[in-house]
């Protein structure tokens, strides 16, 4: 079996304007081939696009603006987590020897259909994600007594850490007193805790060990992945204040690459509302339950961009399909201690944490150099 | 590298009926259990949807309808070969070693939005396929001198064919005057050329080789597997008489099976309008450029069901996103000498070919015993 690695990457800014989904693929794509002038397109096998939209035959579509031929070119739709499910699609095509060179695009417009869970129809006002969200928030901070004020923080230090990433949707930050004054959208959820849909792109070309070495001297290799779908409706959950999806596909992720949490040196967490920061943090193992808060508290105190350095969901904003490789690409980023002012210290071995609806599905991956 | 087998199916009758997307994929994705009651499906790894539906997240709705909890979960769409696509892509998982068993179901609602090729809008009146597909046809009958009598009989043969289907959409036989007398929509395209969009769905289990022979004692290999991209618009075609991406994935899946075209003993062939067939049968390699119609009538003339045993999808119906599937279960029969009085003599090994969008994209397969 091959070992798969990334080997290039593009993004756009992400923002609230209103672009055709096939635009907005194209600019990340451009993006990735005018940083990378030697990548031969022709070597490209397969083209992947992730996203929600609705316009169909988008890979064709952006095959042949890229003037690419592949021989493996489809959508893959998984609404959050349609990012990181592209990615290991990717890593099957090239492990199985179907593909040698791989280029992942995801986009989203800010109208995205994927933000309103249709199947939950049948559950009155919940089709919408804050209802779960609100619900989440609810549910964990009676369990561990955290109050608004503490839950706060997440959105704080993610605003705070996105102010150092130029593609970020927020250009702001904000004091706790902002966060917990800002627009009460349910009893337990403010504007500021919610993560905003947006327009934006990302793409990644992943390549087999052979064709990575050949074509650059810092590729960043994936050598964990863990994947765990639990339901589709949220109410089916086990808990309302941790996710079981995402300590499944931790605990694989982390057993396929042999590496424990604690060698993590830095994660992107899917934070689409800020309760999920500290609960996520905790299934993965980062931290014991309850204590996820006091972990981000330290990091935020401490200016330590360890967790979510782009600014999370919360500070980068949330292009569905785009989200898990903009996740990607920023630990990429930090293995190749690129990442400017968001670096973190002796970045070796990153996670990527994405999830869909409620945790009911989640996607973890480790990269390393 | 594992090898790769068919080890259940399970399908429904195609429709003009309105039913919901969810209800469609639940209703094949039963056939297939029912018919299989000792099939563990906590062992299944992935859920693999294969759709143009616009619903999202119907591989988690999917699995918790059938009570599976899969590590891959997500939906994938390439317009009329998503099925195909959908099969390799479950096809890399298990080679990969990222999953032993895997689900694949398409399903598609006869009003799909895939039918209407919207990125083509800019060509005026091409976005609807029958604009293409009778650009084919008059490029064809003049290039081969092929009068609108004998390509007919394409529809003639395929139809007699469905009507031992029993799943088909079509449930008439008709003789080439009724194909030259049914309503005109073009200058070189009648009603009864077309396939008809439908309603229906087709689920097969697909597992690795020790899961397979655990499972079942007539597994169908997957051995040869070719795909090409060559455009999304079809003005891009180099050849508007032959299919370009057709040709290199049949090459390929062949090559990868180290077989020749004339090993082949039935086959699946994307006839999504009758002058397709032979073109396809062209670029395939079955017979030389420009006499694929003297195949097809030598083949109807003996009554010998080798080309498109089910009816095609003329005869059949086409639910985009089910197709690819459901040509698979039938070569999966033919294999298993399973298909009644549909059965080749001597089936050992098969071929399917399933094309999306005037032959922009191919998928192309080759299945053994």
């Amino acid at each position: 079996m091959s070992k798969v690695g990334i080997i290039a990457y593009g993004t756009t800014p992400f923002t609230r304007e209103d672009h055709k989904i096939e635009s907005i693929l194209h600019k990340s794509t451009n993006d990735l081939f005018q940083n990378n002038p030697d990548m031969d397109k022709k070597e490209i096998d397969a083209v992947l696009v992730s996203t929600n939209n609705n316009s169909k035959y988008l890979s064709p579509v952006l095959s042949e603006m890229n003037g690419i031929q592949p021989k493996i070119a489809h959508s893959i739709e998984s609404l959050c987590n349609s990012g990181t499910n592209s990615i290991v699609s990717a890593f099957s095509y090239i492990s199985s020897g179907l593909a040698d060179m791989v280029l992942v695009s995801g986009a989203e417009r800010y109208d995205s259909p994927g933000q309103i869970l249709e199947w939950d129809n049948s559950r009155g006002e919940f089709k919408h994600p804050i209802f779960w969200a609100s619900l989440f928030s609810k549910s964990y901070k009676q369990k561990y007594k955290i109050s608004n004020e503490q839950l706060s923080i997440v959105s704080v230090k993610n605003h705070k850490q996105a102010k150092e990433n130029p593609n970020a949707l927020s250009k702001k930050t904000y004091t706790s007193q902002d966060v917990l004054n800002s627009k009460k959208l349910t009893e337990d959820l403010r504007l500021l805790d919610c993560s905003r849909p947006c327009t934006g792109s990302a793409s990644i070309l992943l390549a087999s060990e052979k064709v990575a070495k050949k074509n650059t001297d810092t590729p960043i290799w994936i050598t964990g992945i863990g994947q765990k779908t639990t339901s589709a409706g949220f109410t089916k959950n086990m808990s309302l204040s941790s996710m079981e999806s995402t300590k499944i596909a931790g605990e694989s992720a982390l057993k396929m690459s042999n590496r424990n949490i604690s060698d993590v040196d830095v994660a992107e967490i899917h934070d689409a509302f800020s309760v999920c920061e500290p609960m996520a943090l905790e299934s993965l193992g980062f931290t014991n339950p309850g204590e996820g808060m006091d972990m981000i508290n330290n990091l935020h105190e401490t200016n330590n961009f360890k967790i979510n350095p782009r600014g999370g969901l919360i500070g980068a904003g949330h292009p569905l399909g785009a989200t898990g490789i903009s996740q990607t690409i920023e630990i990429v980023q930090q293995l190749q201690n690129n990442a400017q002012k968001r670096q973190t210290d002796n970045a070796e071995i990153g996670l990527i944490h994405n999830m869909s609806a409620a945790s009911t599905s989640s996607t973890v991956l480790v990269l390393e150099k």
